[in-house]
């Protein structure tokens, strides 16, 4: 399988979810368009956190599959798990939209994105173990360190999923945190994903790759 | 980021916003067949208003990104949130399609869109004050020119939203005029437009780029 | 506006109309799963026809834009109402679905497939007349046939919508002759098509391109 | 019609049709989000299983192309056809999540997949007699592995549709070994193939291409 291919499947997969999030968005409960604006205001709030989640999520991939040399077997197949737990998010967000209030819904969401944080750190982990990327030598630390900046939202979300019990709010509250952190200026991660970034084009003018 | 993988996934939110509006339109009402399909007009006619301004800013989103030398991360994530303005799009436009004698949908819809004109401002404005321009040397008055360009139609759509308190139909008729602007021939734009991409093909010729 | 994009983001909207045409086949009825079956039959049979429809336009589009050697502003927005008609398919598709034996669910069906046809020709005689081709020399005879198989398959609506009124199943069978009349092997039009295509490769040979 | 063009058309329908399939899992039910999630479970396995499969077809589609030449008229239309069969998928998958203990469900969903199959199949066939391989010589013998590797599932999906009558859960249980089979580790299959794209190399380094 091509890698070029693999990303352009990927990458259609994230533009359809992303973009499907809308249908969750519906005019209901009769009245007015005003009654009905103020009736999708929780499924708004559900459908912009999850559209910057998977906007986040497809950055997230786009910048592991830029340090892929090629996808055997095993980085195919684990890639569209990483897709199916991409593809399913419009449930759980819908289902946050309908009961934003339980914690049950709050626990499926979080579950639902820590499964793509996983299934993202088996496809990593398989990448490094397997010799799939394109600096091999001494890039041990950085993948290590990109594996771990991969599972972290997970603890974030077993949190959320905690918290939940005492405000539904406060967890979502910190589930947006995820997001934010990986938007926003982060000095510590851009210095070390930009010098294994010039590593690799390094790598590449001395005829490397 | 690669500025040809980002337009590649815009294009992809695009075509799917655009084609995902026709779900709004759905045979009910029970009856007959002509009776369904005298059902769905608002919708149908909702459709096509919004299929237009969508496909006006994909147009305008295109011609930016034509100026763009490179994408750095501010601009990255101005994109994802122009994008999450016009996945939205499909909401207000069920909402117009379900109650659009109500100045209340049609203000919705009008704020959903002045939201795209925004997002789409500000991320020409990060590409101008970055200096992320194809040719950055005496363009500011064409950057400044599109940036007024861009934020025009909020003007429009700010007027459209008092004026649907006395008639929603001319309110609609205003909205649909910014479209109409961007597609019937405009000498005025297409001057400065062809000057500027003319400047563009000029350094390109020299070797600038 | 580059070619290239324009067919990519076009193939993109042929590819999402196509695949949402089975939304509107839903198991429904209640009952067990045969029940439902049955009764999805008259939506699964339209589905198919639709779907074969907007194939035949997706290879008509395709065949087009292969002569076209640019898009200019005029062939960007006539290809913008083009795509608009083919977007549409999907409600006609459904109307027809849930009253297959009303005359007038046939003639919104036809009516929205004659758009396609109308528009398409619009757009290829927007770049017949405006020297957009790429072989512009002693191809007017080429270009009006081209033209008229465009438009041909209005007549046979139009026949349909007529018919109807005494059969719909007469009239759908009627419909369904177009993409047979397209699909089918057909050496009228596979020798002209193959007379052009040649032409336009030995000009591409000379250096003409 | 252009080879690389059809592949992007069908990768993105592929990409549709796998994402599409969350859409028949929705929260219904009424009461808290629990329940809601507990009521969604049969569409959930039922979104996971046809999510596999369709990711299953779609590589398959990927390895056959990547032997394929060039594309004619026949398998320009024989593609759409398998397209046709990928797309109608979401139907039985919503059948099957409605009404999973009935073997009628079970029979549509094992009737749909083998129709995807039977078309592969005709496509393979094809491409095969009409000589549109890029290694046509002695490769018959890989020509008819290919063909029975795609043609075997329809026995399973036979065996299904047979066995659903005593246990639907038995039957989808034999329906899941198809994709394991071709996800997991599998000697037989991959020596074979192996082989056929070293020879596809080697011809391709010898400039028989």
């Amino acid at each position: 399988m091509n890698k070029t291919r693999l990303e352009a499947f990927s990458d259609g997969v994230f533009a359809i979810v992303i973009t499907l999030l809308v249908l969750e968005v519906r005019p209901s409960g009769g009245g007015g368009g005003l009654d009905m604006f103020l009736h999708a205001l929780p499924h708004m709030l559900t459908f912009a956190l999850s559209f910057v989640l998977v906007g986040v999520y497809w950055v997230a991939h786009h910048n592991m599959l830029h340090f892929v040399r090629e996808a055997d077997r095993g980085l195919l197949w684990l890639n569209l798990f990483l897709l199916l737990a991409v593809a399913f998010i419009p449930f759980p967000a819908a289902l946050l939209g309908a009961a934003h209030a339980d914690p049950a819904s709050v626990r499926v969401y979080c579950g639902s994105l820590a499964l793509v944080n996983l299934t993202g750190g088996l496809l990593w982990r398989h990448a490094l173990v397997r010799g799939l990327l394109l600096v091999s030598h001494d890039q041990g630390e950085f993948g290590r360190f990109v594996l771990r900046l991969h599972l972290a939202p997970i603890l974030v979300y077993a949190i959320a999923a905690v918290v939940c019990a005492f405000s539904t709010v406060a967890s979502l509250v910190l589930v947006a945190l995820v997001p934010a952190f990986f938007i926003l200026p982060n000095p510590l991660v851009e210095r070390r994903v930009r010098a294994a970034v010039q590593a690799l084009a390094e790598v590449r003018r001395e005829g490397g790759v």
